[in-house]
C-alpha cells in the first residue's frame, strides 16, 4: 500500500479513469479509521452516535408522524440473481384455507397460518455491514478479510453488534429535488422532476449546495444518519424496475468520501441499489467507494432505502431532519440485514 | 356463536377448565372489536395509537439510552421443528476466505462477502400479525379465514400494512421481579428470584398491583404499548432452552382479556414463546387467549422479546416508560415478522 | 359435469378455440381412469408397469451406455419467479477456502465442505406428482383437492408413493427430427434442423407417423415411459432460455389425450417446461392437458428432460428404446419432484 | 507428509488411539489413487465401472423387482442443526385447499398445487461427492482445497459429473445379520437380531467372511457398488432416531481402507449417518476414514440409505447382486446430493 500521503480529489473530472487502483489507494490511506475506536472495535462510525445525540434526536420529533423507509420484501422486487441474489421467496406453513377447511387438528375452534422465508440479506431495503467489502484482502480495522467472514459467517463483525446502534438523528439531503426541480425533455432515461439521470455522479459540492439550499435542519455533522435521495427509487415506481439492480444509476461520486470522512457522520443511505454511481467512475472499475468507506472508513450503508413519502413531506414543511430508528436484525454473523427503518418528525 | 352476553370472569380459579369452548365464545363476544376501525381495518388495536400519542412518546426520552429488545437470529435458537418452525439458517454467497484466496474475480482489489437466510417469521423476537390466528374459521375484523390468507400469504391483514404503525409509547411491566424479588428453594423448575415458575399464570390483579408498586410510570392507557416481563428469557439464558419453544411457560391468563380491552393497549409483548401461560388453562387447549385477542380484538402480539437489559435498566432508575418502535419488516402478505425493537429511554 | 360421453375429436382443426370447458369436460369423461386401481390407488397410469415389464426393459440392455436425461440445477437456469418458481439457490456451509485456512476447528487434518440447497420442485428437470394438477376440485382419483393437498403437503398421493415404481422401458419418440430434418429460413422462432417451432401442437397422426418412421423399437404400449422430444430445449441451448419457462413452445395437442389414454403408457416425459403446446389451443386457456391427463387420467409428467445425448444416439444406431429408470426423491408430501432420469441403452 | 511407505495395519486392535496424525498419513500414502486417472479427473473410482460392467449388471435383473434404498425426505428427519444441517422444510406455494376454494384465478376449472424445498444436500439418503472432505488441505486428485471448494460451490469435482456415473452392479453385504442373525440380552444399545451394537467396528475379516457366508452373489470386485448394511437404521425405526445424526454407531472400521482401495469398488454406501464406526477408533477424532477414502482414494460414499427391504429380499432368495441406477441430482457445484436409489434384482 501506498505511504505517501497525497489529498485525494474531490473534483470527479480530476480521476484518471484508467487508474482506479491509485485512487482507491490514495483515498483509503487519506481517510482510513482504523485503531480510531480501538483493536477491538466491531461498529466503525456509529461510534459517532452517543446517548446525547440520540436524546437531542429523539427532541426533534414534533408532530409524532411517523415514516416507514423500507421497500417491499417479496417476488415482485428487483433482484435478478446477480450472485445468487434473488427476490424474496415467502411461503405459507399453514393458511386460513386449510383452517376454514377444518384440516389443522387443533382444539375448541382456533385455527392458524404461519409462515416462512428465504432472501438474500441484502435483497431489498437494507444496511451493508462492516464486514461486507473488503480493501485489497482486508476487512475493517484492518483485520484480515480471512479471519473475519468464513462460511461460517462475520465473525468479528456481524451486524448483531450493531442491534441497538443506530438511533439517532436522520437528515435527508434531497439531491434530486435540489437539483432537478422540473424535468427536461433531453434526459435520456426519462428521470422526471425531483429524479437524477443514471449516471449521474453527486458531487461534494452538490451535498454542500443541497444543505445551503434546504437550510439550517440540513446541517450534517457528527454521529448525523444522512439520507441521500437522488429519485432512481421513483422512476422505478413510475416505470417499473428496469435495471434498478446493477444497472446505471445517479449515486454518490467516488470523490465525496472526503465528505463523508470529515463531516463524521454515522451512516449513510440512499434510495438506490448500489449506493455509488453506476457506470462507476473508472473504466475497469466495480463499486470503488464502497472500498473505501466500509473496509477503510468503517462507515455503515444503507441502500435501496424508499424515501418518497418522508422527501414529500421534508419538502412540504421544510424541515429535513427527523429521529431515526433503524435496528439491523441481529442475525449472528450477518454481513448485511434487511431493515425497516423508521424517521419520526 | 352465542348471543347471550355474559361477563366473562377474570378469575382463573373460575373458569370451568373443561369447557374452553364456552369461555371462549363468552370472551370473543365481550371483547370483540370487530368494525371499531371500519369494514376495511387492517390494524385493529394499532390503531389506537396516533401521532400526538407517538410525539409524547419521543418526548419521554431522557438519557437518549438505546436498548435492542431482540433475541438472536441463529442456528442456536430454541425451535425445535414443531409445524417445521426451524431456527433460521444463514449462509454465505460469498465470504472473506474467498476473497483472501483471491477468487472472486473483482477489479482494483475489491472483495465482498454476502448472505442469505432462510427462517420461519416467527423463529425468534417477532409480532404475531392480525392473520396469524382464526377463531371458528373467522380472521380479524369478521372475514373468513379463508378469504383472508392463502398459501399466497395474507390477501388482507398481511404484516406490511403495519410497517409504519408501531411507535409509541412503551411500558416495562416487570411482574417477575415484582412478584419473585427472591427465589425459594421449592420451585420446581429452577425459577430464580425475578422469575416467574412454568405455569404461572398472570392475572389481572397481579397486572394492576404491579402498575401500582412500579408507580406512575408505569400507568397503561390507551395507545401504549405493553411489556410484560416473565423472567421465562432468563431463566433460559441461565439454563438452555429446555422447552422455551412450546413447552411449560408463565404467561398471561387467558383471564387478562378483559384488561387488555379495557385499558385499549396497542400490543403487547412478552420474554416467553406463546404469550399465554402454559399448559394452558383448559384441559384440552390450545393458546385460547390468542384466539381472542388476535381475530377478535385485533391486538398485534410480540413474542420471544429479550427484556433483559431494559428491565435491569427500568428497575435502576425506576422509570418503566419509554419510546418504544419496533416495525415488522414489510413482508408483503406475512402473518408475522421478525423484529428487533428498540426502546429509547 | 357432463353424463352424456361423446368422443372427443383428435384432429386439433375440429376444436372450438372459444370453448374449452366443453372439450375438457368430454375429454375427461372420455378418458378417466378413477377407481381403475382401486379407490385407495396413489399411483395412477404407474401402475401399468408391472415387474415382468422391469424385467423386458432390464433386458433391453446391450452396450451398458448411460445417459443422464436431466438438466442442470443451478442459478442459470429458466426460472424467471412465475407463481415464485425461482431458479435453485445452492450454499455452501462449509468450504475449502476455509479447510484451506484452517478456520474449521477439526482434528488431525480432516477439513469439509458441506451444502444445501433453496428449490422449487419443479424448477428442472422433474416430474410432476398426482396432486399437481385438479379438475373442477376434483384430484387424482376422484377425491376432493381440499381433502388432498393442503399447506402441509399432499396427504395422499404424495410423490414418495412412486419410489420404486418409475423403473420400465423407455421409448423416445424425437418428433423434432422426424418432422423437421431440415430447417428451412421461413421459420418464425429460429427453430433450426430437428427442432419444431414454437405452436407447433404435436398431434396422434404424427405420434403414429413417427412410431412407423422410427421403426419396431419405438412401439409404444402398456407401461412403456414414453419420451417426446421437440427440440425446444436444443433451441434454449444454442440461443439462450428466451421464453423456456412459461414462453410459447412446441408441445403435445390437447387432441393427443385419447393416444396416452389408449396406449395405456405409463407416464410421458418431454423436454419442454409445459408438455402441452403453447399457446394453448383454446383462446383464454391454461394447460388444458394437464387438467385432462393428470386429475382425471393419472398420468405422470416429466418435464424440463435434457434429450439431446440419448436422442443423437438413438439417431446414430436406430434403437429408441432403453432401460428407464427415474425415481423421484421420496419427499414426503410433495406434489412434484426433481429427478436425474436414467436411460441404460 | 510421510515419504516412508509404511503397510497400514488391517488389524482394529494394533492402532495407536493417541496417534491418528501417524496411521492417516500412513494409509493416505499408502492408499492414494491420484493421478490414475489423469489429472483432470471428476471422478475418482467411479471410473472403475464401464459400459461393459453397466451391461453385465443390467443382465443380472431376473424378476424386474424394484427397490428404492431412500429414506424419507421431511421434518421428521434425524437431523439436529449440527453445523447447521436441519430436515428438509418442505412448503407449498400452491395448495388444493386454496383450488378448493376458487382463489387461484386460472381459467376452465383448471387447479394446481406446487411446492419447494429448502434442504441440506446430506440431510437424508446422500452421495458425498469428491470435494467434501479434504485431508490437510488437499482434495481429491492433489488439488488444494481452496482451489476447489469456495462459497460458490465446488469448482472443479462437482457432483454434476457424476451425473451418468452411477449405474452399475450393487452388492449387499448384510454384515449386521451375518454377525449377529440372533439378539442377546446384553447388549448395551438394544440392538435387535440382524443389528450392530453402537461401536461395533467392522473389520476387512468381516467383510471377507460375509461375502464367504453369503455365497458367490456376493463376490466383490472392480466397479462394484457394495453397500454395507449395519442395521443402524433398521434400531431407528424401531426405536426413533435416538443419535442416528452424529451420535455412536456400528460402521466402518478406519482399517478397511486397504480392503476398499485393492477391491477396487466403485462407490460403498451404508445404512448409517457417517459410514464409518462412531465413536471413531482414535482418542480425539472425527471420521478418519473419511479422511482417507474421499480426498486420497477418490472413492464416492453413500450415507443413511435404507436397505432394509432389499436386505429381506436378499436374505430370501439368496441373491445379494442386482442392478444399481443411483445417479446424483445434477446440483452444479455440489459437493453431495440427495438420491432415491434404485436397485432392480
Amino acid at each position: 500500500m501506498s505511504t505517501t500521503r497525497t489529498t485525494p480529489t474531490e473534483d470527479p473530472a480530476a480521476l484518471d479513469r484508467t487508474d482506479p487502483e491509485r485512487h482507491i489507494a490514495e483515498a483509503a490511506e487519506a481517510y482510513r479509521n482504523w485503531s480510531r475506536w480501538g483493536d477491538d472495535d466491531r461498529l466503525g462510525t456509529l461510534n459517532f452516535i452517543d446517548d446525547a445525540e440520540r436524546a437531542r434526536a429523539a427532541g426533534l420529533v414534533r408532530r409524532g408522524a411517523s415514516f416507514s423507509l423500507s421497500q417491499s420484501f417479496d417476488m415482485d422486487g428487483p433482484q435478478l440473481g446477480w450472485r445468487r441474489r434473488t427476490n424474496p421467496v415467502h411461503t405459507m406453513l399453514d393458511t386460513g384455507t386449510d383452517a376454514a377447511a377444518g384440516l389443522q387438528g387443533f382444539p375448541h375452534g382456533i385455527g392458524g397460518a404461519d409462515d416462512v422465508i428465504a432472501m438474500p440479506l441484502q435483497c431489498s431495503t437494507q444496511w451493508d455491514g462492516l464486514g461486507h467489502i473488503f480493501d485489497r484482502g482486508i476487512a475493517w480495522n484492518g483485520r484480515p478479510a480471512g479471519d473475519v467472514v468464513t462460511s461460517s459467517g462475520d465473525q468479528v463483525t456481524g451486524i448483531e453488534h450493531a442491534r441497538s446502534a443506530i438511533v439517532g438523528r436522520g437528515v435527508l439531503l434531497d439531491i434530486a429535488r435540489f437539483l432537478r426541480p422540473e424535468a427536461s425533455d433531453t434526459d435520456a432515461d426519462n428521470a422526471a422532476a425531483g429524479e437524477l439521470p443514471d449516471g449521474y455522479a453527486i458531487t461534494t459540492a452538490d451535498l454542500e449546495a443541497c444543505i445551503e439550499a434546504q437550510g439550517p435542519t440540513s446541517a450534517v455533522g457528527r454521529g448525523d444518519l444522512v439520507l441521500v435521495r437522488t429519485g432512481r427509487y421513483a422512476r422505478a415506481l413510475r416505470e417499473g424496475w428496469n435495471g434498478y439492480a446493477g444497472g446505471p444509476s445517479p449515486g454518490l461520486s467516488f470523490t465525496t468520501a472526503g465528505w463523508l470522512h470529515r463531516t463524521e457522520v454515522a451512516a449513510v443511505a440512499t434510495d438506490t441499489w448500489g449506493f455509488e454511481v453506476r457506470p462507476n467512475e473508472f473504466d475497469d472499475a466495480f463499486q470503488p467507494l464502497h472500498q473505501i468507506v466500509i473496509p477503510n472508513m468503517g462507515l455503515t450503508i444503507g441502500e435501496m432505502w424508499n424515501l418518497e413519502a418522508l422527501a414529500a413531506d421534508c419538502a412540504a414543511d421544510g424541515v429535513y431532519e427527523f429521529l431515526l430508528v433503524a435496528p439491523p436484525l441481529p442475525i449472528t454473523g450477518a454481513v448485511g440485514s434487511p431493515v425497516n427503518p423508521i424517521a419520526v418528525k
